[in-house]
C-alpha cells in the first residue's frame, strides 16, 4: 500500500521518550499489516527555542506540511516559562495549529476500567462515562487582537474574541458528524446570555441542526456545563464549544475520568490531515528517568490510524493490545497502585507491541 | 443602634419564598440582638420585565442605592429565555452589578458535614474543602464592546475583554486581604500563556504581592485550575480570578462540595455596601410549591451581617442555628435522603429562627 508520511515532533520533557515507544508501534504495524510509514523528525517547542531560536522553525512546519499526519509528544517546561512571548513553547503550539489549519481539537474522555479508582469521583457517578469534547482550535480569544493601551486607570490590556459564521459552522458540522457515529447526543456549550460570539454560535448551531435530525441537541451554558460534568458525566456524549471554553472543559472532563495519563487527542483541519498528541504535558519532573507512561502517545497513533489513514484494523490492534497489557496488570508508575511493581517506559512499549 | 436599610429584591421562581424566610430571620435578629432593620422591596428580573417592561427598573436601582445592603433572591426562568437582550433577567443582573459598582463576587465553597454524601466526589478527597472564589465582577469580556460585522466568511461576532491595572489591583487586594484572615494561601488564576489581559493580571498581582508577605501566592492557569479543583479541592484557600473564569470555576467549586443548595454569596464594591444572594438559581420547576430550601438565602443574611454591618454575633447566631437544625436531622426535599420526611420552606425557616 501507499507510503504514509508522518512528521514526528517529540518536543520537550518526556516527549522524546514516549514518542520513541509510539515509533516502535509504527514499525510493528508495518510488519503486521503491511502498511508503510515514512517518518521525519522536526524540532519544536523548548528544544527548538534552544537550538533554533524559535519554538516553531520553518523547517519543522515544512516537514509537517509535507506529511499526511503529525505525531507530537509534549512541549514546554519551567526553563522557558519566563521567556518573552515569541520565545515560549506555547507560542509554537498556537502557531502550528494556525499554520496547519487545525480548527478542531477532538478530546475523548473515557474511563479505563483499571483506572476507575484513580478518579476522585465516586465510581457509581463515573460509571459509563465516555464523552468527547470537540474544541474549536483556531479562533476566539486565542487568536484575536491583543494589545495594551494607556488609560486614566493605568495601563489597560485588551483581548478580542471573534467568531465568524463559517468558523462556527465547520466545527459544529464536525461535532454533529461525530455525534452521529456515537450515541447521537450533542451538547453545544456557550455563554449566550452574555456574549455576542456565543449568540452567533448558538444561531449557527441551531441553523444547521435540522440537517442532523437524528442527533439530539442541547445548549448548555458554560458555567452550568462545568457543574454538570461533575454531576452527571456519563450523560454527555459529544460536547462542542469554542476555543477558551474548550480548553477549560476538556481538561475538567479529562481529569474527572482519572485517566489523564492515558488520554489521546486529535487536532484536525479540512481533509484527512491531523496532528495527534497525548493530553498529558511534558512532565519535566520525571523526564529522562525512563518511567513515563507511553500509553497516551501510543493511543494517539491508534487515533491517527483511525481518523487520518482509515486503518481501523491497526487502530483496533493497538487499542486491544493496550487493554491486554493493562488487564494483565502491567502498570507504569503514574497508574500503579503498588509503585514498587511499576514498569518503565520501554518495558510498557515492548509489552504493547508484543500484544498487538 | 442605628437603623440599617436593606433593599429586598425577591425576583423570580423560588426567589420570593426563600426571601420570605430570610426576612423572618431579620425580624428575629431585631428581637434577639436589638439591631434595627428597615426593608424596602423592589421589582427585579423577570417579574420586573412583566410588570415594568425592564429587568432593572430605575425605582429598584434607587431603592438599592439608598440602602446599606441588598438581599437578592433569584432571577430568571424559561419564560424570558428567548427575549431580546434588553428584556432578559440576566441583563438586569449585569446592570445592577455595574450600577452599584459591585466589582467583587465572593463565593465560599465549603462542605456541610451532613451533605458530604451529596457530592459526587469521594469523601476522602472532599475532606477539609473550604475555599472562597473571589471573582472580578464588573470587567472583562462581560462588559467589553460587543458587536457584529459582515466579513467574507459571513457575519462575524466580536466580544472584547479588557482589564485595567486599577481594576486588577482592587480585586487582587481584596483577595489578599481575605486570604490574610484565613489560611493565607492565594491562587491567582489566569491564562497568561495566551491572553494579554492575563499577563497584565499576573503582573499586577505580582507587583502588590510583596505588600502581603504572609500570604503564599501561586499562579495557576485556568485549565489547570479546573483540573486541580477536582484533584485536590481541599488544598485551595482563596482563588482570585477574572469575571469569565470566575463564573466557570466558582460553579465548578460549588458543585463539587455537593452543597450547592446551601451556598451563599456576596457581591461587594468599595466601602461596606454589598449585595447578598444564594448561589442556586430560581428553580422555576419547583417554585410556588413551598418545598424550596431557604438555607442559602438565610446564610446570605448571615454573610451580610458579617461583611456589611459587622454584626458578627448575629451572623454566628444564624450559622449556629442552621447547624443545629441540620444536626437534628431536618431537611428540605433537595437535601433529604429520605424524601418522604422532607419538610417545607416555611417549616425550615421556623426551625432556624427558633434555634437562633
Ligand atoms: C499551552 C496552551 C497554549 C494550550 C491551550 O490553551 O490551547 C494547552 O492548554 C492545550 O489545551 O493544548
Ligand atoms: C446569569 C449570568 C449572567 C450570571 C453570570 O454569568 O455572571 C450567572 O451565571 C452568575 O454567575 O451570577
Amino acid at each position: 500500500s501507499e507510503v504514509k508520511k508522518i512528521a514526528i515532533i517529540a518536543g520537550d520533557g518526556i516527549g522524546p521518550e514516549v514518542v520513541a515507544e509510539a515509533e516502535k508501534v509504527l514499525k510493528r504495524t508495518e510488519e503486521l499489516f503491511g502498511y508503510k510509514f515514512e517518518t521525519e523528525h522536526g524540532l519544536f517547542g523548548g528544544i527548538a527555542i534552544d537550538e533554533k531560536g524559535t519554538p516553531l522553525p520553518q523547517e519543522t512546519l515544512d516537514i509537517c506540511k509535507s506529511a499526511d499526519a503529525v505525531l507530537l509528544g509534549a512541549v514546554g517546561g519551567p526553563k522557558w516559562d519566563n521567556n518573552p512571548k515569541e520565545l515560549r513553547p506555547e507560542t509554537g503550539l498556537l502557531g502550528i495549529r494556525k499554520a496547519l489549519g487545525l480548527f478542531s481539537n477532538i478530546r475523548p474522555a473515557n474511563v479505563f476500567d483499571c483506572l476507575k479508582e484513580a478518579s476522585t469521583l465516586k465510581p457509581e457517578v463515573l460509571e459509563g462515562t465516555d464523552l468527547i469534547v470537540v474544541r474549536e482550535l483556531t479562533g476566539g480569544i486565542y487568536f484575536g487582537d491583543k494589545f495594551r493601551r494607556d488609560t486614566e486607570n493605568g495601563q489597560e490590556a485588551v483581548d478580542t474574541c471573534a467568531y465568524s459564521e463559517s468558523e462556527v459552522e465547520r466545527i459544529a458540522r464536525q461535532a454533529f458528524e461525530i455525534a452521529q457515529k456515537r450515541r447521537k447526543k450533542l451538547a453545544s456549550v456557550d455563554k449566550a446570555n452574555v456574549l455576542e460570539t456565543s449568540r452567533l454560535w448558538r444561531e449557527v448551531v441551531n441553523r444547521i441542526a435540522p440537517e442532523y435530525p437524528d442527533v439530539e441537541l442541547e445548549h448548555v451554558l458554560v458555567d452550568n456545563c462545568a457543574m454538570q460534568l461533575l454531576r452527571r458525566p456519563s450523560s454527555f456524549d459529544v460536547i462542542v464549544t469554542e476555543n477558551m471554553f474548550g480548553d477549560i472543559l476538556s481538561d475538567e472532563a479529562a481529569m474527572l475520568t482519572g485517566s489523564i495519563g492515558m488520554l489521546s487527542s486529535a487536532s484536525l483541519g479540512e481533509g484527512s490531515f491531523g496532528l495527534y498528541e497525548p493530553v498529558h504535558g511534558s512532565a519535566p519532573d520525571i523526564a529522562g528517568q525512563g518511567i513515563s507512561n507511553p500509553i497516551a502517545t501510543i493511543l494517539s497513533v491508534a487515533l491517527m490510524f483511525r481518523l487520518t489513514f482509515g486503518y481501523e484494523d491497526a487502530a483496533q490492534s493497538i487499542e486491544n493490545a493496550v487493554k491486554i497489557v493493562l488487564d494483565a496488570g502491567h502498570r507504569t508508575g503514574d497508574i500503579a497502585v503498588d509503585k514498587s511493581k511499576a514498569i518503565g517506559t520501554t518495558a510498557m512499549g515492548d509489552l504493547i507491541i508484543a500484544a498487538m
